[in-house]
């Protein structure tokens, strides 16, 4: 691009197993156009990276502006992430991505500088630099969805360390012999605590014959459960699910001390769509639990609270990396 | 003191719960003398003050200087410091250590600039300035004797967090539910591989009827036992020896793979009394178990070994402390 063309705008997209969200951001990262799509990865690889094109195109196209004023793009992609080349190692969420050099597709389809990081490493950027206006020096966020990631910041830098893989939080095996994780070990956090575990263990109980709300709203099998589900059922007070979310936001409250013991953060972040939808009835156990395994000292004046950013953490963080490694 | 006497020795003190141990370093950090005591934590705060002093003056005099041509005394203590005042916040190992100011009663006794660490952090000081030139970049240390404790590098320096309380890996729930902790919580590390741990696990073995060749050492309730009985009862083919220091290094390397998968660091460090009497029996074990555990990449091209420091990193730590940070 010639230099009179560049503009301070940036793109951020957050790439997911089944959504694609992009954003628009100005300078000052306000955002001012977005666009969705539904990933479709069972068309294969080549058509998802057709289609995380398409939707930059249209959230620029959203912001009354054209490709060529954008000065780079962000992108949180699921998995392992080298952010080095921007390729993606392996999604296991998504089909057939391993090794997708990805940065070198889209930077050839759109011509703009393509940045590409772990999902949950820009999640993390997105609420530390702009919901936090980068005050904490340390910190970490847990992101609870399908699966469990985090993101880390030391010294007020988003922390990648030797291989760029840290923050792997949701493999960090909590319970010995627990069950199994879908990254072939057991007793990692995310199989305790995911929605996929939570999932896991209401549909085990109906199995078992225990009685629950879940099953006059989806049937027997308790198919195409969501969050919002267990957020009815729990209001309605719904026994079964409440002692599996009770039970879940326990195992991460005792992953958060696990973490706060190690990295002893001024600032921990909760995220992502489980906390989303059940902050009401998570927070307040995830935080008495946290500070009943911290060791003393550690959590004394450490603020805990769940993001407001959402479903905009991946976009905003997208756009922060952009800004920052776009020339 | 004037400016005319300061000079480049330093002196590091590893304060245990059993012994003291002094070092006088030159500024290159060779060591030129030391001293030994044991620590008499039963005879009152006071007097173990008076014992760390005096140590201090016998490995001054071994090295054929005196207390006035040191520039500074590093210390590593045990338990939760505070590192900004030099306090001992608190020592589960030392009688009545609560509150302590340490720094501020040696420098009345000695008149050199005292500075306190907690002793894993400063061992793992010891090991990355001098063992290891300070290369790794992030690394981690896990020391293995009564207790659990680590040392985190990040970017070159070790890392305290926010509270400086960073590192606390021995108390990292990796079995929820499991063996009671000395922290009050269930199923840390230290509850599950420590010396403390394994001692525990063989006495209640003996008493449930399992047969061993460390009853032929040391009587029917495993009396004073320590780690050299260990490993000649290993050496000679003892079954349930072998089985529990099967199991704690496992525990170990579990430990070890979250940490890596958390930290990504380039260089992982195993210490500490029990790794250094059973390194042999236990590494490869530690090393396999992590390699399972750890997720794909990050285990690559990461060092992983036992330090040959020994009983050596304590004392060379707090003079690598000292001579950072005295003026």
């Amino acid at each position: 691009m010639p230099e009179a063309t560049k503009s301070d705008y940036v793109l951020g997209i957050d790439v997911g197993g089944t959504k694609l969200y992009a954003g628009v951001f100005t300078h000052s990262l306000n955002c001012i156009g977005t666009a969705r799509k539904s990933t479709k990865s069972q068309r294969g690889v080549a058509e998802v990276i057709k289609r995380i094109a398409k939707v930059a195109e249209e959230a620029v196209d959203e912001a009354d502006l054209s490709l060529k004023q954008l000065k780079g793009i962000g992108i949180g992609a699921p998995g392992a992430v080298d952010s080095d080349t921007g390729t993606i190692i392996f999604a296991p969420n998504m089909e057939g991505w391993r090794n997708i050099p990805l940065k070198k597709e889209l930077e050839k389809l759109l011509g703009v500088p393509v940045f590409v990081e772990n999902d949950c490493n820009i999640a993390m950027l997105g609420v530390h630099s702009v919901e936090l206006k980068s005050k904490p020096k340390n910190a970490f966020g847990i992101f609870v969805g399908t699966g469990i990631g985090g993101g880390i910041i030391i010294n007020g830098e988003l922390y990648s360390g030797f291989n760029r893989t840290a923050a792997e939080i949701g493999h960090m095996v909590i319970e010995t012999g627990g069950p199994k994780c879908g990254c072939g070990n057991k007793g990692c956090l995310e199989a305790l605590a995911s929605r996929t575990a939570i999932f896991k263990r209401l549909q085990q109980a109906v199995k078992d014959g225990e009685k629950t709300l879940l099953t006059d709203m989806l049937g027997s099998n308790l198919d195409d459960m969501r969050s919002g589900n267990l957020r009815k059922a729990l209001r309605k007070g719904d026994k079964l699910t409440e002692k599996v979310i009770e039970e879940a936001a326990e195992y991460i409250g005792i992953g958060v001390a696990n973490l706060a013991n190690i990295l002893a953060p001024d600032t921990i972040v909760l995220g992502g769509g489980v906390i989303e939808a059940l902050a009401d009835e998570m927070l307040a156990i995830i935080i008495e639990t946290a500070n009943d395994y911290a060791m003393p000292g550690v959590m004394n004046k450490v603020e805990i609270f769940a993001s407001k950013l959402g479903d905009e953490a991946g976009i905003t963080g997208g756009a922060v990396l952009a800004k920052k490694l776009a020339k």
